[in-house]
């Protein structure tokens, strides 16, 4: 089959290439700010089935309790609230959690330093950022090998790259070279600097969550992040029902800043919850429902997002497995849980055990992100580049996987009915036995009808074959490394990269290095 | 962690781990005979969205008409029916098809020569199926080279280990070493030797799906296929808008013999069909609808699955381009379509466009299995082993996919919410900040609580170094050649496997071997 042909005219053929070629050269760097999904969200329970499972989560939160640790503040807002508190346990009476919960925002915006990239949490929108979390990196030059603050930057260079990667994301990597106590103040830092989409805050400490308010202070003035989330902050539980210190003070130093929160329980079904999805969905309910509860006595109102991160334990090692498919019906169910709440609901998107960039990551990494998009989650983390349970950041892997972040923005989409769309008028023009290669319709839409992969690829084998038989793995290194290697970074005023470098110098002048 | 305590007495224990190791092994040769959905399909359109498809395949039908070439007595059929005929153009009035439709059942039993692998095909049953027509097999070991009978013997055999497919498929891979005009019969017979599940037929002539029915006969009895499926038939459309005297002649010998029947354009967007998903939707269902109607013209009642095959061509190169995601949006619509019509719904599997059992062939895959379990298809061609474009049957690939496949089931079973499944008193006895892994809830499920992957490896990172850092496609080359040493065949009646023996025989000497 020939490619169809374009104009006849010489001039108007370039023309018309220069003018596509810049359309795609723009769709590299202007995307979407944020999906809005055009198509409705899958069901796995009905409305029984949901009622059941929230009526055991308020159970569980009312018979069983819930500990907040080591915080007077938390346990005397409970009670003035109205719950049952024995010591660090606090009971919480059947309907009072959904009762408080009245005061979130169904949905809310994110705002970002660029304001057409800032995004919208909840309803029909879906956000997409990159993997959080992992102390390793990975590529195929070097294997693995702990992170650095140089991989986190490209790791922000990569997402801000990627026209479907709508967030600048939180901990990319761990920047393992630099202190504890400090590094926060680099990682806030690059994605403020190297990327100008919306990003996640510290909270490692109530000290870190002060830093990020402050710095993001810096770029958006004080009174505009009174009133606006300008930063996303993941706050975990940890299961079995329990908040500690830590996280408590970082949710109350967000909530308070009015930063939007996502309270997320980070589940290994079998070991900190029951061996069954729906014991899994019962218990992150209510420990969900308690901590989104929580941020609304510290702030009626403060955003907020119910999260939910489960794996399951292989029973014979122990250790975690990902890409599994019981935390798949998890994810169906826990977002048509969190739209019965009216909150907004974040998932993982890519996840998986694989050590390796091969076909067990991208199987596996199908079984989270198929469920996030099709089950209408909102704000999708691990979208791209995790890998090893979460232990490594890897390249190519997520290369690969934003090109797939690519194709669930297209399904997202829905199917276009417009008439352009129905192409009735081709099918009359073509009629039986011909072929659309050269009919009118396709010559208008050929350059925007598919997807084109930026790594698949689709060349006869023996062409392929020609070329070195590449699998994609060794295709996405080459494609992270023309990335990096033509980045370049989006404008920022001066006065405020100032202020930031000068913000971040004296903090970490102000007190000793610490690795705890 | 530690693996949970078993019982302390060590003979009870004995005894459980002899009747877990028979359960396990049970399940890998006495699968479920197919799936019973229990999660509701997901939907990309709205009523009137498929309304309007509908209603514009209707005006193809009337207005464009379709073709039925070389076959005077299907014309004569459709103008006693009350179509517009013109030449061979058919032009189906509005209403006709679906008048006709109206006697094709809903849903269908395919019967198994082994009677508990019968399955059903419709409604929310679903079935896989392995992967149908490649000229080429790939293994690591040999890379790609021509499938030989031994290669086609060796699917039906992996096919028949394999818990999660529940379908021996047709032409697993094409045996070019046997020549065209009688290797029908050794695939037949291989099907029903070395396998006891349900098969597909020969429809590359009409002789061939006479000779597929009368070794059914062998099998079943003459009585029994007269009244019964036995055997299920892939009559493809010439998309544009035409069915040619081959697919016409294998259709009118199955229908007539009672066979069910498969009616699928095959369509690559942009060639055979507008660039549009809406325009492919349309035209798919003009030429199911005529297909499946003629089908009821030929012998009402007879067996009959609307099936749609779809990719997109690269608009650069022509060539064909798997798991992108406009086919993606092109099954969870037909599948809509084919319950709106009430005839069940055949789809893809596991496409993909690459080479090797890569990442691209996972990734890709998953564009097809996602959309075709959450969209509730009824059979599902293809589901393991195609890779390369449908050239190459890939035995890793078969593997790897069948392990997908197997996790399907168990997504598509849903959420347990039974007193076990809730898991509530779990939740109460471990309480918060303890661990399950003890707890008596654990214990009595912990054997069936997650699916196990057979290819994915959870190890430590350091672990699985240790044991050569294998990536998935080299561990399941280990997996299909330990499957094919322990194979054994099912049970059959030696009576029937000598009459079938004689009639392949007889054949074969009377008529000269010929690869037309």
């Amino acid at each position: 089959m020939s490619r169809p042909n374009a104009a006849s005219d010489k001039t108007v053929r370039r023309r018309g290439r220069d003018a596509r070629r810049l359309a795609r050269s723009e769709r590299n760097t202007v995307s979407q700010p944020y999906i809005v999904r055009n198509i409705p969200p899958s069901e796995i329970l009905d409305e029984e089935g949901l009622a059941l499972i929230e009526g055991n989560a308020e159970t569980v939160l009312q018979e069983t309790g819930i500990e907040f640790r080591d915080d007077d503040e938390a346990l005397a807002l409970w009670r003035d609230a109205g719950a049952d508190v024995r010591g660090e346990r606090v009971h919480i009476p059947k309907g009072l959690a959904r009762q408080l919960l009245s005061s979130a925002p169904s949905q809310f915006i994110q705002y970002a330093r660029n304001p057409r990239r800032s995004v919208r949490i909840g309803g029909n929108a879906t956000v997409f950022a990159p993997v959080y979390g992992p102390p390793f990196v990975h590529d195929l030059d070097r294997g693995r090998r702990y992170g650095t603050i140089e991989d986190f930057r490209n790791f922000v260079k990569l997402a801000y790259l990627s026209p479907a990667i709508h967030h600048s994301g939180g901990t990319v990597t761990e920047p393992v070279d630099l202190p504890v106590n400090k590094r926060h103040l680099d990682m806030i830092y690059s994605h403020i600097k190297y990327s100008d989409k919306p990003f996640m805050g510290s909270v490692t400490h109530p000290d870190r969550a002060a830093d990020t308010v402050a710095m993001a202070e810096i770029v958006f003035g004080k009174e505009f992040v009174a009133g606006n989330a300008v930063t996303l902050n993941l706050i975990n539980a940890n299961s079995p029902l329990t908040f500690d210190d830590t996280m408590l003070g970082a949710l109350k130093t967000y909530a308070r800043a009015g930063q939007a929160t996502i309270i997320t329980p980070f589940i290994i079904a079998g070991a900190m919850a029951p061996a069954s999805v729906a014991g899994v969905l019962a218990q992150a309910l209510a420990e969900g429902m308690a901590g989104m509860a929580f941020s609304q006595l510290v702030r009626p109102g403060a955003p907020v997002v119910f999260g939910l991160f489960s794996s399951t334990m292989s029973m014979q090692s122990g250790a975690p497995a990902f890409g599994t498919p019981e935390p798949t019906k998890v994810i169906l169910a826990a977002a048509q849980l969190a739209r019965r709440l009216g909150v907004p609901f974040r998932s993982g998107g890519s996840l998986c055990s694989s050590k390796l960039p091969d076909a067990q990551a991208a199987y596996e990494s199908a079984q989270s992100i198929w469920p996030a998009v099709m089950g209408g989650v909102n704000f999708v983390l691990h979208g791209a580049g995790w890998m090893e349970g979460g232990l490594s950041s890897s390249y190519e892997k997520f290369i690969m996987d934003a090109d797939q972040l690519a194709m669930m923005e297209v399904l997202a989409a829905g199917i276009d009915l417009s008439e352009n769309g129905q192409a009735m008028d081709a099918i009359a023009e073509v009629g039986p036995g011909g072929h659309y290669l050269g009919c009118a319709h396709t010559q208008a839409n050929f350059e925007t009808a598919f997807y084109r992969s930026t790594v698949a690829n689709y060349e006869s084998f023996e062409q392929w074959q020609s070329e070195g038989s590449l699998d994609a793995a060794t295709r996405a290194n080459g494609i992270w490394k023309e990335m990096l290697s033509g980045y370049q970074p989006p404008v920022m005023d001066p006065a405020i990269d100032e202020a930031l470098r000068a913000f971040v110098e004296n903090k970490k002048a102000s007190f000793p290095d610490s690795n705890i």
